[in-house]
């Protein structure tokens, strides 16, 4: 295999050593002497890759970024209902299975890290807000969107359900499983459609 | 003035310092170091009021709750209309000002710390789930929410965007600013409630 093949998988098995050291420890324990020995590497092959820890997290977000926009993506081209389709891409974003979960541990984690951070403080936008933008729009074009509406308002509206609930699922997971995610999501996408 | 006094003013005035480092350093500065410095108080008597970080934490949480469960009673107990009432209890949840802008930052703080920390785990139960159910509960005995909804769901439902909103209005303040919160929760709120 060319080199430069090894090169990004050996990152990549970084990065995902880096989720796991976040959700075991928080991201106190982050640092880059816990993360080399979770990958397996030594420190000095590690700092090769990433010369600083905020270098490091910047790029284990972008990852998490990627693989939750491909899944997305891929629902996105398929051939189901439009109101059925909006539902699956939700339930990407809000965790209802173990890696989504592990992707919003890591998101909450690194926001609030890089809160404090400015200059790593872009890696932060998410685009779900454009993502939400973009669901109302989809919603609206094929007539299903209520016509009493301001589309403006309903996708803040959606933005802070379905990250309050992704947050609450995290915090407690107990009362706010998968089937009560999906009551809600369903309820308030019903709320928002015009009916049949 | 008696001794136990000067003792809670001496605990709060360090509970204020904890808040001030969290907001400006992040959780990863709130060294109990740090707080003594901001509070103007020797670490002996920091440790004197607090033998270790994490009860000083906990302290400093509990004093943010108490002081929105007095607002919010306070509006409880006012003589306004139930629509009214509601949205103002919803706005003191919600940062729309400095003061409840700092305590949501203190308490996702706090709670992304509290995490992986199971024995102050406790510390994080807000108590606004029960809240969300109250406000529900209030609206249905006044005749005012639609008789076609889920009492539970709308719980679940308000609960999550109220908190994410205010996420939001903590990592996107520009767009989401107070005029927008209430624009999202005046518009739920009618979209819940029985017309006139």
């Amino acid at each position: 295999m060319p080199k430069i093949v090894d090169h990004e998988k050996r990152k990549k098995q970084i990065a995902e050593a880096t989720w796991r050291v976040i959700l075991d420890l928080g991201m106190e324990g982050a640092s880059v002497r816990n993360i080399a020995k979770e990958a397996g590497v030594s420190l000095g092959a590690l700092r090769h890759y990433f010369s600083t820890q905020d270098e490091l997290l910047v790029y284990a977000m972008k990852l998490v970024k990627e693989q939750a926009t491909i899944r997305i993506n891929e629902i996105t081209m398929s051939e189901l209902p439009p109101k059925e389709k909006i539902l699956k891409v939700l339930l990407e974003i809000v965790p209802v299975n173990e890696e989504t979960m592990a992707e919003m541990e890591v998101w909450f984690a690194f926001t609030f890290h890089a809160r404090h951070k400015e200059d790593i403080f872009d890696a932060q936008h998410d685009g779900i807000f454009i993502g939400m933008q973009n669901l109302i729009h989809y919603l609206d074009q094929h007539q299903l969107l209520r016509k009493d509406l301001d589309k403006e308002i309903e996708t803040e509206r959606l933005y802070a359900l379905v990250d309050g609930i992704a947050l609450h699922a995290m915090l407690e997971s107990k009362r706010v499983n998968k089937e009560r995610i999906i009551n809600v999501l369903t309820h308030h996408l019903d709320s928002i459609c015009v009916e049949g």
